[in-house]
């Protein structure tokens, strides 16, 4: 049976166009995609393509809105109905290019946490040099505590093992130097916990090293891992510019970018976002995807086949069963019980 | 008068053939350096040459070694001596290719901070298009508190304004998005001191925005700044890599490369961490100039000359007026007096 993905078919900069021509690109794949949004919008869209069934959702959450009041206050919207689609068993991923805030909030509420998880990480894909790597937190956590960055080893193991099917997954932890000594207070005691826990711990990690492929797994809070995801991005786009630029500044310089063109594409290709379409949120009873805010129609296809292989693999099971077998320690706000096997329809919290 | 910059001549990867070779560069543009380390191994190197005088220092601190311990047993190391220099007025600025720790550890001991900051930030220029752009703090203080950050910024706008001449720099913070209410705890209160203080605070910075030209002056803690600045060289690095092995793949590919080449030297220049070949360390009441351990001759010649710069534009002194103008406030890691005109040869702490 085709794995069926909630699509928010009113995020992004370019909903709801680039969202029902990429929910049309995964179906011709064979998932199933339940587009939520303005039926009225939608529908000259979709122009009855086959594999992709509307959910009306009259309200849209802007990136504008503060997003714990905009998930409270719009319960109707398309990204609130994408997440309650996979809550309610109707779907069994959610995916939205809304903004990251509102959707980590909708996830929280109407799909919930795993038990022992005080906070989900955002795992995003990196373009390291001949192999997958993920950097887990990207931005859902900006204060973390050290054992968050052990759920995020733990889970992002799971993730690479079952998802991308790296066979030892190396976890390293981002850190200001390569010596077990170097690092702040929270580097410090999360690389004693990830030492001791039951993951391949290959030691820490610096910057310079996130696209080398040395690391599968790249722990981090959820600010440095931002500020590193969107540095690695813009020093991409700034270098890919100015060569442009060089490109066009004689009739010989142009020549060469000509020829070297064809060779290049791949370079290009490796260090595009839409390559993969969106980030996981781990953690979570259910999946979700968050896509790019200024994801396209190819993206976004991605995203959503990324989504479908997650679910096809049932990665949130095998996480709570990771999960159970190193269960957290000292998370006083988290219960330190753990479902082995989790109700991915159960919210944890909200909506009971 | 000519200005006159200790190197320590025994420390970076290539110590000391390109310590030396270095040295010799930067003299020739009229620039006096004293260079510290052992005699017999720098005589040779020297040959003689003009405007380098050494000064004996018979022991090396290794990147093996504690920082602060390594300091403290190897009073006559090159480092430490370079530093002493400062102290005792014989040079006006200090230059290190050796460990970072060790350098920040020296400097703070026998060169001594301004009255009144609590925390040295390293200043690191970064490739930024078409204008100057300087990261602080770049790994010194890896666990910051706001009030660092406002420190940074104040001391990152004098260096702009009188080293690299930028007329009124443009400050941003680093933070997770462009919004005042996105960012960590550590920001958000960073944010009200920098939109309150007497300087020109542009906002939040994101990590895509660090090479756009947009900021003159990103604050970030250290960890965070140590992270980006390592990040964006190594997706240089790796970028660079990647599309020469792609320019190798064809004939054609090779014929377009060869073509493009004198065009892309700007690129390739322009992103050289030689360029400027170190970066200031700023809160001191003396100049040190941490340089690159792996920097060739080329860096060393480059960090001397950087460092002579800011010696003849008086730095220290412009900064410690800039501080007094806006006093830190709430910092009880440090005295809330602070002199005008600091004497530059003398240590707040240690060696007294």
């Amino acid at each position: 049976m085709a794995v069926t993905v909630a699509l928010d078919g009113m995020g992004g900069d370019d909903a709801p166009a680039e969202m029902v021509a990429g929910a049309k690109a995964a179906a011709a794949d064979g998932v199933r995609v339940l587009i939520t949004g303005v039926r009225e919008q939608l529908e000259p869209e979709l122009a009855g393509a086959e594999g992709v069934e509307i959910v009306d959702a009259p309200d849209v959450i802007e990136s504008s809105e503060e997003p714990a009041a905009a998930v409270r206050g719009k319960p109707d919207s398309s990204m609130v109905t994408a997440c309650r689609l996979v809550r309610d068993g109707s779907a069994e991923a959610a995916v939205s290019a809304g903004p990251t805030g509102a959707m980590l909030a909708a996830s929280l509420v109407h799909i919930g946490r795993i038990r022992g998880i005080s906070r989900p990480g955002i795992a995003a894909p990196l373009p390291a040099s001949g192999q997958p790597c993920v950097l887990i937190d990207a931005g859902a956590t900006v204060d973390a505590r050290a054992e968050h960055l052990l759920h995020w080893g733990l889970m992002g193991s799971v993730f690479m093992r079952d998802v991308m099917e790296v066979d030892q997954p190396r976890v390293g932890l981002l850190s200001v130097g390569e010596e077990p000594s170097k690092g702040n207070a929270l580097t410090l005691e999360a690389h004693r916990l990830l030492a001791a826990a039951d993951l391949h711990f290959a030691g820490n990690c610096e910057g310079r090293d996130a696209l080398t492929g040395r690391f599968h797994v790249i722990v981090t809070d959820g600010f440095a891992g931002n500020v590193l995801l969107k540095g690695l991005e813009g020093a991409g786009a700034t270098l890919f510019a100015e060569m442009r630029r060089a490109a066009m500044s004689s009739t010989r310089a142009k020549l060469g970018g000509l020829l070297l063109r064809p060779a290049l594409r791949g370079v290009r290709d490796s260090a595009d976002p839409e390559t993969y379409g969106g980030a996981y949120l781990l953690g979570l009873r259910g999946l979700a995807v968050i896509a790019h805010g200024n994801a396209t129609r190819k993206g976004i296809a991605n995203a959503i086949r990324f989504a479908a292989r997650g679910a096809e693999v049932g990665v949130v099971a095998r996480m709570a069963e990771r999960l159970a077998a190193d269960p957290p320690g000292s998370d006083l706000q988290a219960p330190a019980a753990i479902n082995t096997v989790p109700p991915v329809t159960a919210p944890e919290i909200g909506d009971q």
